[in-house]
């Protein structure tokens, strides 16, 4: 074989299920053809190649995979931030004019050019630290028409080689000017809403916010159920606030994750598991709204795959840096080192149903970062510090970043 | 007057303690002369200047004061950091060769060109993330002439003009090879160490760790008293663990700060508010060795001054970002915004003992940062993107760090 190109003297980190771990090949070398890796294996066994880089020994690990994110979205609430770290409570903001509607109002206002701009700048950001493959909710409209053009402007975003973009259908909450009507609301999405989006191709999956103030779990039930019947995968916000038992339901579906869950019975996690059903810790989040840490040892008990998320979203995370979000799941949550990387790598992918993200396995797409450390347990470990710790990240085998250095001026 | 600089059309946030609140003055200017800050007033009263910068309406800010980090180490503990996130106790740590043995023995290793050079790494890192004063605690030799040339080491490498590094003389563990006689070493550290550090004027303070495990608080009590007596600035690493009374002894002894305070009493915060001590929160190293947070309630209603450092150090916080310490404490630790402003600029300062830096008053040094923002909110609430928001940062009115900008290669 003669690869594309060739990254030796690396310690590649594949997280390939097929090996012990995370599955470090030390002294290792990965080989890139068409865009795939083609092949994974010890420096001196390397095959020949167009282009050779010399990782000098460091780290090579899969691109990381951001599975939940509500990254286009116009307007700034900064200020909510301030208001609630003065110990302003969810109504007073609310009354303030705080909340998801200081977030609906710009997001309805700004033009498809201003939302791509906006969400093009998150995905450089991103990018730079280390994603190569995220996923993006709409709901920042609520309405059948706007949530369509968030997913065309997603999609338009996405046009761009890297990061890989994965559209998902949110259905966040019924909108303001529906609450009177809520049930026909409901039917409208059911009915002609993701009709709609599955037949245009618009997302790969449906998720559904069912929580006190949001979805019940009837309408989530109905939701996910037209999800389903038009062929799109099924995922849900479960147990943020409250355990309304959604996460029973999403076991029952097979869907791809349960969202959140630092409300979750003992009997949900025995389904979820039992399902193959993956649980996105989103740590970010939960620290800034200081909810309660999810039940990390029982979800680990029971064998459900953990992924670990940004959640970036102009409300409660405003992030774009999975590595920040590995230090806390391993530090707040008590997670190990090696579940915060599966977490942003092979688990993510599985929440979002893309077997060939997530690893650096044979015919997986050749996305990945080559680090400026040898050992995996550094990135959590010098947190904030990610995009000055990589050197560059590849999509499809093409650097698409390199990390530039500081000047002094 | 015609300076030499001029800032123009900026939110400028003095923080000067004249003025309401954080003392911004919107629609305003800042003029340098000399390294210094001249005037601060509205755009439209600017004086002339020799070179105006226009900021576009956006913030400036004084330069972040770091005032509690022990920068200058050698050898790396990521692995100690994956040992305890798969739940391994201190002792068991300890056994593996971890805890700050791993940092002792590297670093008395180490030459001083590498001690020297590491220790510029991560200034410029801190730089870079808005760091114009850096304090740098000794304590990873922990031998009388191994303190020292730690001292001498951070001498070399504040010799830069930016950030500004103070220096502390930390007496931070009895060594291991001292604890037979442990008494005795005491007895060395304030009769022979502490004046011949203050002769060489090696350090403008002294540091001491008064924990389990660690100084007694008659230890302690000698260490101060021998620092006072030869006319250094006291402070104090207390409660970070138990308390052992060692808060009330900063106050009594006039100290400049108390630092941790995770377990403090309820007599000692009236006792450091009546003298002036700030009591300086470390909130990184507490999320990630899972402590309880400290009494941020009882210290504002006390009036004790808090300020926010990133305990920058190998073993339980490997992390030079100030303004993800400010989303840490304003989320975790339930500070406002207003006071992680304060914590990272003035009350720093204070803690520091240094009445130029810290603010943007007239005769105040010109170190001062110029965001892509507009709002002081938006610095904690986009966490992990300080070094993104960052325009460029200013030491002595000259700049010093601009940010580079991402390439797609």
């Amino acid at each position: 074989m003669n690869a594309d190109l060739v990254i030796r003297n690396a310690r590649v980190l594949t997280c390939d299920p097929a090996r012990v771990g995370l599955g470090m090949v030390d002294r290792g070398a990965i080989a890139i053809r068409g865009g795939e890796v083609a092949w994974v294996g010890p420096d001196a066994d390397r095959p020949g190649a167009t282009r050779v880089v010399d990782a000098g020994g460091r780290l090579v690990t899969p691109g990381l995979v951001d599975c939940h994110t509500h990254a286009i979205f116009a307007g700034d609430r900064a200020n909510e931030f301030a208001m609630r770290a003065a110990g302003r409570s969810y109504l007073e903001i609310a009354a303030a004019g705080g909340g998801i509607g200081a977030t609906l109002g710009p997001t309805r206002a700004a033009s498809d050019e201003a939302l791509v701009a906006m969400l093009r700048g998150r995905l450089d950001a991103a990018l730079a630290a280390g994603t190569t493959t995220i996923e993006i909710k709409s709901g920042y409209d609520l309405t059948l028409a706007g949530e369509q053009r968030l997913l065309r402007c997603i999609a338009a975003a996405g046009q761009r080689p890297a990061p890989r973009c994965v559209p998902t259908l949110l259905a966040h909450l019924v909108p303001p000017e529906r609450v009177a009507d809520r049930g026909a609301f409901v039917l409208e999405v059911c009915d002609q809403l993701i009709p709609r989006v599955a037949a245009d191709e618009l997302a790969t999956s449906v998720d559904v916010y069912c929580d006190e103030g949001a979805f019940t779990l009837a309408e989530a039930r109905a939701i996910l159920g037209a999800a389903k019947a038009a062929g799109l995968a099924v995922r849900g916000h479960v147990g943020q606030f409250a355990d309304l038992g959604a996460a029973e339901l999403l076991a029952d579906l097979g869907a791809l994750s349960a969202d959140h869950l630092e409300q979750v019975s003992d009997g949900a996690i025995a389904r979820l598991a039992v399902a193959g059903v993956v649980a996105v810790m989103l740590p970010g989040a939960c620290v800034q709204l200081r909810l309660p840490v999810p039940p990390v040892g029982k979800l680990r008990a029971a064998g459900v795959p953990m992924a670990i998320a940004s959640d970036l979203n102009p409300g409660s995370s405003y992030c774009e840096e999975l590595p920040l979000q590995m230090w806390l799941a391993t530090t707040h949550y008590g997670m190990t080192v090696e579940e915060a990387w599966l977490g942003v790598t092979r688990h993510a992918a599985k929440a979002l149903g893309m077997p060939r993200v997530g690893t650096l396995e044979t015919g997986a797409h050749a996305d990945l970062i080559l680090w400026g450390c040898e050992d995996p347990a550094t990135v959590p470990y010098r947190y904030g510090a990610a995009t000055s710790l990589i050197e560059a990240v590849y999509v499809g085998g093409i650097a698409r970043h390199a990390t530039p250095r500081p000047v002094e001026t």
